[in-house]
């Protein structure tokens, strides 16, 4: 069985694009300016994937960690330079409110700590970065989003998505109307989880299974490649693994969105699938298939005009570079990644949640 | 907009492969033997289809017809060199009954003809083959193998697709287990319908919309694919033009099946989407994906282990040669295609039009 990384690394490795030379040493006007000093808060698989993209950003720099662990501070600070005083333990980790070299904080704990430690950072007057699931539930993230606000600091949430390339033309193209009238959405999102001891099939962590990890790619893609959020929500549970998958960790769930417009919405959440990364867009005049649709490789799909392929950039360094031009210059994104946006896509897993549990249509307002 | 046949020729046209010298001038061993004499009743676009297709059978031959619209009978008669004596009208019907020239009926009429007709073909001791959906609910489809047994002849509907090359490989793989366990299948069946006025919209003819019409492909092909009956059904309609779409006529449902293994379906069945014709199947160590995986012409695909390519031969005339071993040698074919085939779908659409209505998961036994 392949570990998460390895899954979404599946396609990185099959079908890496032969660099085009010189694409990413051009960069735009925008990528000149101020750098946003960014610290890490959670030093795993992935705070380590956006460390290493960090290094290739230029608006965006790792200065500071903060960690429980000070084996892995002392790893992080000869690999990537950080100096003595930009290292937090969680214990201290308000200390940062007087450290100049630290504008935001990147939160890459297990999901359960997103609430607590988004609100912390906010307090310390740091902006806060915080990975998806922003949060175990809708209330926490309107807790985030209130606790930001009265900060007066930026709270930004990991869709990385939302600034890769392919992705942003099949929203132009919606946005352009050469889809026609968007009818139809389906996301496929699942793989094959290993270890069983991992804090993602640890619900006090988690926050539940599959749907707040990988589920959510699908939930938030509906939204994304439709132009649209979803009037209503059903779902249907299907657990085989009672072992691996505990009470209120749940490893595959289909669900269902309509929409105001009279789309629709198919999609499956799993963790017992491999490699199951597939966007379908269909609309009145045409169509984008993305496969892989989320993976950290290079996204590929086709739409009805043809083949989808721009060039990859490493996704977390296009991210980190946008996210630095939305807190510094109050860039506007193409597609929104605020605590707003966040907080729908908890309101939309609390709805899927529910109407598994109870077998009836949610009704969804926003 | 496109009619219903456009639709379903559209990939014959644009895909069309190249013939392959020979290959279907090969009669195997089972090619040899008795010819099934058969009329066909209903003589619109698809009846002309199947008897064109049945020139080029070697097993079954067109010798009769019955219709309501003596013009067509002439017609007929000088295009596929049928007898007067073999023509009959849905008054004089009955009178097959002693016509040694007509073995079997294959009924290609509007859907809510399917059942009155079956049981009076039946009832004059000749073999029925019914189109399908093979009647307008599951009771119905009862009657009908009951009279079919009751009158020792057999009943046997038009699942062209259970004698599709590429479709039985995939059924095959799946049989000798190289998808591993079968876990998710997923079925898109839609085409945008075109003349509001047709009888596939009228509530009382059709005994339903999209679900009786294209979406049956996907339900039969959930069963087919993953090896497996549901064992519950959910499903969420949505309506969007209430002109065309009259009440008790379905434009857009999404289904869900759960099966007693733990593998889960879900589908999408509509009127109002273009060209959606696409199967995946999903295993523990494989996939398989046809695209087209139900039109009429060459039907495409791959797997795990590369692209779906057996020879195109129009399914119709497979299909009648296959009957009429089944027939006429006793043949049992890979995968099902009679009466208890037929009513199980049937079964499945009465759960879906119920879950759709109710908005509860329906349950299922069979």
């Amino acid at each position: 069985m392949k570990s998460r990384r390895q899954f979404l690394q599946h396609f990185s490795a099959a079908l890496a694009l032969p660099a085009l030379a010189g694409w990413t040493n051009k960069p735009e006007a925008s990528l000149q300016g101020p750098v946003l000093k960014v610290a890490i808060m959670g030093l795993g698989s992935y705070g380590t994937r956006v460390a290493d993209a960090l290094v290739g950003c230029k608006r965006a720099k790792l200065t500071g960690v903060i960690s429980g662990t000070p084996s892995k501070i002392k790893t992080w600070q000869s690999k990537y330079g950080i100096a003595e005083k930009n290292c937090y333990t969680y214990d201290n980790s308000d200390q940062i409110k007087n450290n100049p070299d630290i504008d935001a904080v990147y939160i890459i704990t297990p999901n359960a700590l997103h609430h607590p430690y988004a609100i912390r950072v906010a307090q310390a007057g740091k902006h806060v970065i915080c990975e998806k699931p922003m949060a175990l539930n809708a209330m926490e993230a309107l807790e985030m989003v209130n606790a930001c606000k009265k900060a007066n600091v930026k709270l930004l949430i990991g869709y990385r998505m939302h600034f890769e390339a392919n992705t942003l033309e099949v929203v132009r193209m919606r946005k352009a109307g050469e889809f026609g009238k968007p009818l139809f959405f389906q996301g496929l999102s699942g793989f094959r989880i290993g270890d069983p001891g991992q804090w993602r099939l640890t619900k006090n962590l988690a926050g539940g299974g599959a749907m707040m990890d990988i589920g959510v790619y699908s939930v938030n893609g509906a939204r994304y490649m439709l132009g649209e959020d979803p009037v209503w929500v059903t779902a249907q549970e299907t657990k085989t693994d009672f072992q691996k998958f505990k009470e209120g960790v749940d490893e595959t769930i289909q669900f269902q969105f309509g929409f105001a417009s009279g789309a629709v919405a198919s999609c499956l959440s799993t963790y017992s699938m491999n490699n199951l990364d597939k966007f379908f867009l269909n609309g009145e005049k045409g169509f984008a298939e993305l496969q892989p649709a989320t993976g950290y490789g290079p996204i590929q799909g086709r739409t009805h005009r043809g083949a989808l392929a721009l060039p990859h950039v490493t996704h977390q360094t296009t991210q980190m570079d946008e996210m630095a031009q939305i807190i510094l210059d109050n860039k506007v994104p193409e597609i929104p990644v605020d605590g707003a946006e966040g907080l729908k896509d908890m309101k939309i897993i609390d709805a899927i949640y529910l109407a598994a549990k109870t077998g009836k249509r949610v009704d969804l307002k926003f």
